[in-house]
């Protein structure tokens, strides 16, 4: 389980390879929530999201002879990009499962990266088959997305950030909007704010249509979303809340929100014109409940973390054609 | 004449109001210009470009009752939004004197910043007869856009960031490339250079078309551009180096680089894509020299700076335009 302790030790070993990312605003965006909002742009992070702080907390929390044998995961997404580029920093082997059907780009990203890409047919193949072979066979340790201590650790390491430039703001109350997939960043932040600023609550933002976390934390208990087709922000999609994320979310975390794909487009929108940031859908519902919800949050601030920036033209033209013309 | 202790004291006024940018990089950046690139960030400085830094810390060196009589500039840019917003924040009247057939989008922005905006006739009416006269007749203090020492001064604490920045990452030799127009942020830098990292050396960039720094630290005394039509990169379109900041750019900079406004564009391009940034032409111009023109620089790492980021959807998407299909 993942506590304070382990957070701190992932910051102390991740320190100079992860960014540490800055609070920013605009009084546009101000005006638009009717408060003061903070954004901490985890776009501005390594690979382009704030996947690598786990990734790079996991794999340096390897000892050396299981690191130089490699590690495995699946993704097609940033986790794959966070874990490539972490793992190829720290000389370790990285292999890559991702389904044939992946964007291209997404493929050649991870490539670049330096890591193997091994695909598969999601019709005729098992991935799980395929990676407990290839760890069997190769000695490779398998990094999950979310569900994994070292991987919480690193992505609380965001919280401590969020906490120190809170302070030295003199805000001591405030709601903390975090995009939320399986919950590896938002339960990371809330352990980092349980103990650095506790009168910041975490509260994870999901899409219309995906808000698993939202109702399990509702009924107090994990609950599954109905279907995983359609909807723009395939970075924070999961079947479900982890099992090591959502108790301490539900310990910790204020209610879930929950966005219309359409205000997430909205979002991004104002991200480029306001703050001169790139964000992906995904990344963007956390911003979108801060603008254009402000009646279920509380308090003179609120804080909204952007949790990445990898998106696609045709999806950025999209958003931006959300904008009043000139 | 803007002296190293004058860029220390703005620093120290502006500290907590101007934002303290990192060094940002990419390995697609790095792999395209063939060596390491470090990117500061200006466009995510406040109202989207450096020149807030000049104006807070012009304004703050106004003794009070100076300041309370209120501050004029003219500019349909960038230095009118870093002086309203500024002027608001510590409570001075700001009068920007603007054409009237400036973009809408600029005049409404800098409103909403808190500023009086006049507008004038371009083809009937003299701009600084209405400045001087609205100057004498409120005892307004006129704060020009570069030739100005504490302007340059503020400009100069971008180079403090990038020298202690680039000591930390073990850097003692690169050339800092910065996107030019009057000179107020590059002379600033060089001086900040010459006392905080003398291995580094700044250098303007400039768009093609619109070369009269480089071309008159080639002839040693002040050019001016022949034209001041056309062209994208309309934040740093000026007739010529300023008076003040000539000389420091002279004694310091190494030779100035042209671009063109495609390559800026491509810059801008790949900004959003690899950095999750958003620039403006001329404040791409910077990246688009130390991605493209490799063979004019020296060193394993060049560091550019994206000096601003207001640009209207129009342009971003000629800009976009540049990339591959995915």
């Amino acid at each position: 389980m993942t506590s304070i302790d382990m957070i701190r030790a992932a910051a102390t070993r991740i320190n100079g390879h992860a960014r540490r990312t800055p609070l920013l605003s605009s009084p546009f965006l101000d005006e638009i929530a009717g408060r003061r909002v903070l954004i901490k742009p985890e776009c501005l992070q390594q690979t382009g999201s704030f996947k690598y702080r786990g990734a790079r907390s996991a794999i340096s929390a390897l000892d050396d002879a299981t690191r130089a044998k490699g590690v495995i995961a699946f993704s097609s997404g940033n986790h794959a990009q966070g874990i490539a580029l972490a793992a190829r920093e720290m000389g370790a082997p990285a292999v890559i499962i991702m389904p044939e059907d992946a964007p291209r780009l997404k493929i050649d990203n991870t490539r670049a990266f330096g890591a193997e890409v091994v695909l598969y047919d999601r019709a005729r193949e098992d991935r799980d088959s395929i990676g407990d072979r290839l760890s069997r066979d190769r000695g490779l340790t398998l990094i999950k997305p979310f569900d994994e201590p070292q991987v919480i650790a690193g992505q609380g390491t965001t919280g401590l950030e969020i906490a120190e430039d809170a302070s030295a703001l003199g805000i001591t109350e405030a709601d903390v909007l975090v995009c939320c997939g399986g919950g590896g960043l938002t339960s990371g932040i809330a352990l980092a704010l349980e103990a650095d600023a506790p009168g910041l609550r975490a509260r994870p933002v999901e899409p219309q249509g995906f808000d698993d976390v939202t109702r399990s934390l509702s009924a107090g208990e994990i609950q599954r979303n109905n279907s995983m087709e359609g909807g723009l922000c395939d970075a924070i999609l999961t079947p479900q809340p982890g099992t090591l994320t959502f108790p301490i979310m539900h310990r910790l975390c204020g209610p879930g929100l929950v966005v219309s794909d359409e205000d997430a487009l909205r979002a991004m929108a104002l991200a480029w014109q306001r703050l001169k940031l790139v964000a992906e859908p995904g990344g963007a519902v956390a911003l979108a409940a801060a603008l254009f919800q402000g009646a279920e949050t509380r308090g003179d601030t609120i804080i909204a973390v952007i949790s990445g920036g990898n998106v696609d033209r045709p999806v950025f033209d999209r958003a931006l054609a959300t904008l009043a013309q000139d």
